[in-house]
Parts: C-alpha cells; sequence; structure tokens
C-alpha cells in the first residue's frame, strides 16, 4: 500500500474522533439530560442520538472503509463482502430502534411527527439505506448475478453509499440544532451553556469523522487491489502491498476462487484509465 | 464525451432544481417573510438564506462542473480556471454579505452571534473555502508554480472543494431549521403551516441540487479531455468528445501552449490506472 503510514494515522484519527463522538453522545443524554429507558418520555427519545451516533454514523463509516484495511486483503472477497453487508444491516438496525424511539415519545407527548426538514431526510436516508443494502445484497452476494452486471451497477453502489453517509451526517446536526433549541429552556440555546458548547462540539466531531471517512475511501491508492493481482502476489508468496506495513497474502482467501467480477476485472485490465477509477471496491 | 445525452440530461435537471431553490427562498422572504431591505431587521437578515442559496450554492455548484461543460473544452485551460476562480469568488462575496447581513440583525436585536452549531459550521466553512480559493489562485494562477506541485495538490484541492460545498448544503439546512423553528410561533413549526412545508421543500431541493452536482463531478468519463489530448485532436482538426455532441476544437485555446501542468500530464501517461482519477481537473 502506497502511502501506508499516512494512511493508518488517518484510519487511527477517524476510529479516535468517532469513538470520542459515541462518548460525548452518552454524556451529552447521561450527564446533561434525562439519561436512557424505554418508558415513551425523554429518556427514551435520547437513545435516538445515541444510536444514530454509534450505527447510523460511527458503524456506518467503519462499513464503508471495512475493504481499505490492508490487513484484511488476505481475507477473501466474499469474506469481506460479508462483513461489509454485516456492519450496514447492523447499522441499519440501530437506525429503525431509533426511530421507534423518536416516534413513541412523540406518540406519548402528542408531537406530531414527521413535520422537521430533519425528519424528512433523515426518514429519507433510512429508506435509501435500507433500499442500498437489499439492493447491494442481490447484486453482490446472488451469485448467479453476472460481473458485467456488478461492475455497472458499482459507481451507483459507491456514489449512493457515500450520498447518503453524507446525508446521516447533514440529518444529525439538524437533530443537534433542534434538540438544543427545544431542549434549553433557562439558560436558553443562545445564552450558550456548557451543554450548548459541549454539544456543539460533538456536531464538529462528527463533521471531522465523516471527512476522515470520506478523504480515506475516495484515494485511489488506497483501494482493495483487484483479485487477479491479490491472486498472482499469493501465487508468488509475495506481499500486495508492496510498501512498508504490508500483508502477507495467506490462508483465508479462497471462498472466491471463481468470483465472477474477477473475471470480469481481468478482462477489463485494458480499460482506459479514467474509467478504471470506478472499479468494484465490494 | 460518453453518455453525453445523460450528461445533459442531469446538467439540466441540477440547474433546474438550483434555479427552482432561487425562487423558492424569493418567494420565502418576500411571500411569508419581512421581504428584504437593508435596515438591520429581519428583511436584513432575509439577505442572509438568499444570498446564500444563490451564491454559496448554486453559483459553487456550477463553479464546480465548469470544467465538465463539453462546449468549454474548446476554451483554453487558462481561460477556464478564470471562469472556475471568478465564480468561486462571486460565491464568496455572496457568503461574507450574507455573514454581514446576519451579524447586523444579531447586532441590532442584541441577539448573540456564533452560539449555534449553524454558525460554528458555517463560519468555518466560509474561512476554509476563502482559504481554497487563495490556495488555488496561487497553485494553479502563479506561472511559475511547477507543474508537478499543481499535481500533487490537485487531489487535496478537489476534496476540499467538494467538501466545503457539502459542509455548505448541511450548513443550510441547520439554518432553515433554526429560522422555522424560532421564526414561527402561532401556528408553530411542528403545527406544519404552509411556511414549514415550502421551506422543508426548499431544504429538499438543496439537496437534490447537491446530489446532482456531486454525481456529475465524480463521473471519471465526464472529466474535461488532458490538454495533450484536446491538442492532438484540435491538430487532426478532429473531434475530442469521440460521441454525439461533441466538440469541436477550434480557436479559442492558445493562452496556454506552454501550461506546466500539461507538461507534466504528458510525462504522467504511464502512471498507474488507478492513479490517473487524481488528474487535475482545474
Amino acid at each position: 500500500m502506497k502511502n501506508y503510514k499516512q494512511f493508518l494515522f488517518l484510519l487511527v484519527a477517524a476510529v479516535s474522533v468517532g469513538f470520542v463522538s459515541i462518548v460525548f453522545v452518552l454524556r451529552w443524554v447521561l450527564y446533561f439530560k434525562e439519561g436512557l429507558a424505554w418508558d415513551g418520555g425523554l429518556a427514551e427519545f435520547n437513545w435516538h442520538p445515541v444510536l444514530i451516533v454509534t450505527g447510523f454514523i460511527f458503524i456506518q463509516g467503519i462499513a464503508i472503509v471495512v475493504y481499505r484495511l490492508p490487513w484484511t486483503w488476505k481475507c477473501s472477497k466474499l469474506m469481506m463482502k460479508l462483513i461489509h453487508a454485516g456492519l450496514n444491516i447492523l447499522a441499519f438496525i440501530f437506525a429503525v430502534i431509533s426511530l421507534i424511539a423518536v416516534f413513541d415519545f412523540h406518540n406519548a407527548a402528542d408531537i406530531p411527527n414527521m413535520y422537521s426538514l430533519h425528519s424528512w431526510v433523515g426518514l429519507a436516508a433510512v429508506i435509501l439505506y435500507g433500499l442500498q443494502i437489499a439492493l447491494g445484497l442481490c447484486v453482490y452476494l446472488v451469485p448467479i448475478i453476472p460481473g458485467s452486471l456488478r461492475q455497472t451497477f458499482m459507481p451507483l453502489h459507491v456514489y449512493s453509499g457515500l450520498f447518503i453517509f453524507g446525508s446521516v451526517i447533514t440529518t444529525a446536526l439538524m437533530g443537534i440544532t433542534e434538540k438544543l433549541i427545544f431542549g434549553l429552556k433557562n439558560p436558553k440555546y443562545k445564552d450558550s451553556p456548557p451543554e450548548a458548547t459541549f454539544v456543539n462540539v460533538l456536531g464538529v466531531l462528527i463533521v471531522l469523522f465523516g471527512a476522515l471517512i470520506l478523504w480515506i475511501v475516495t484515494r485511489p491508492s488506497w483501494k482493495r487491489p483487484s483479485e487477479q493481482l491479490l491472486r498472482s502476489a499469493q501465487g508468488n508468496g509475495g506481499d500486495a502491498s508492496s510498501a512498508k506495513g504490508g500483508v502477507m497474502l495467506s490462508a483465508c482467501r479462497s471462498a472466491d476462487q471463481d468470483d465472477p467480477e474477477a473475471n470480469c476485472e481481468a478482462r477489463k485490465r485494458n480499460c482506459k484509465p479514467d474509467e478504471s477509477g470506478q472499479r468494484s471496491t465490494m
């Protein structure tokens, strides 16, 4: 891998910022707010930010970059697909439970549902995320799907994945804005009490996490190498990463020896350089 | 250009959605709110959303895709750089005036400045945008800067440009949320009066505009061809787009005949396919 140290630094930074965001959201609801419960009240609402930050932002972010971790390149592509899909499904479950918490709270408190821009964009993001996962499972995990279709669908799959991730962060920032306006009465949000500043910092951390994940995932040189390249390196007992911190290819890659995408990739090795930026990362 | 009709359809869709967004924000402030004035009151505040949507979102979006318009490929790279920089500077001026309007309004109404997450992310976006423009001017328009430095800086320039664009849209959606909560009293935002629904739709239109611009600008096959390719097509009296709707290369490209980036690009034509995704689009 080219610039392996830089990759590692940014990955550690992203995971650290994501982890600190989770600590921040927990401190917000446990220290500044009403804690966590499932009682239809404000403590049930508090599951909403906790599950969104933990699942829909942090776990989704990790799912996005999981193919880029060079120590996974020795694993079969099928296994990586299952990890990628599994993390996204987990994030989706977190998001759905977080929605149930809000609807429960709204219904108990007689607050209308779905009136705000936050709710519109947020629900659209959850629905699109569900569709993205369902389509991803069909196209990339159903064995009869031809490699050419997988290749054709990949640019849309990658784009919509990143777009949904960005939309979730946008929605979270709108949600923080709403909650600080509605939740702070005396002193108000505009008086900058400690909770306001603390949660603003949480918002900034979420933006930073998104920025790091998006930078890592859009560097072409940090892509998982093509299956053909990995296999030839494996055949030579070689090091596919061809740089410091590289990964010795070894045992666990065998499940996708006849993966149609790999064959399709091999046929496409003479493609135009500009097009290759869209090679499958899934 | 590959898939020229698809490109044209998406470009027209983006411009239309952007144009409708401007109409929406004007209708919001002129019909639902207090109109426009420069009096320190709410009518001065209203310049803020108008200038942000018109300048910081719409004009910036057009600046981002301007290199991709195939009918500009006959123009010199220097001219396109000046157009790209000019549009971004115009958007920056709009953003700065829109900030002055808010600070004026806040100071006149004795509302604290810079307390909200919206203001934090928004001000950071304006400052980063200013830095992005200043650095872009230095690196890409100062003639003594070597082509290799321009190439090295390009991935960061492209990434930060798109990241700032996304951050501005995020900030706009937070701003809409704030304004609808603070501005709607009887009926409130949660009662979904016509203004609330109308401005929520404006938010969705802004997201859609962003989605279209980001899709257009991240398709590798819609990049402006390298200068070498354009020159050889020009030399042959040929058609660089090699597809329907292509552009006959002609007169106005001459200013950058000895552009160091073009030479550097030529040297890099043997680069690895995955790296070529980062070729200069500026």
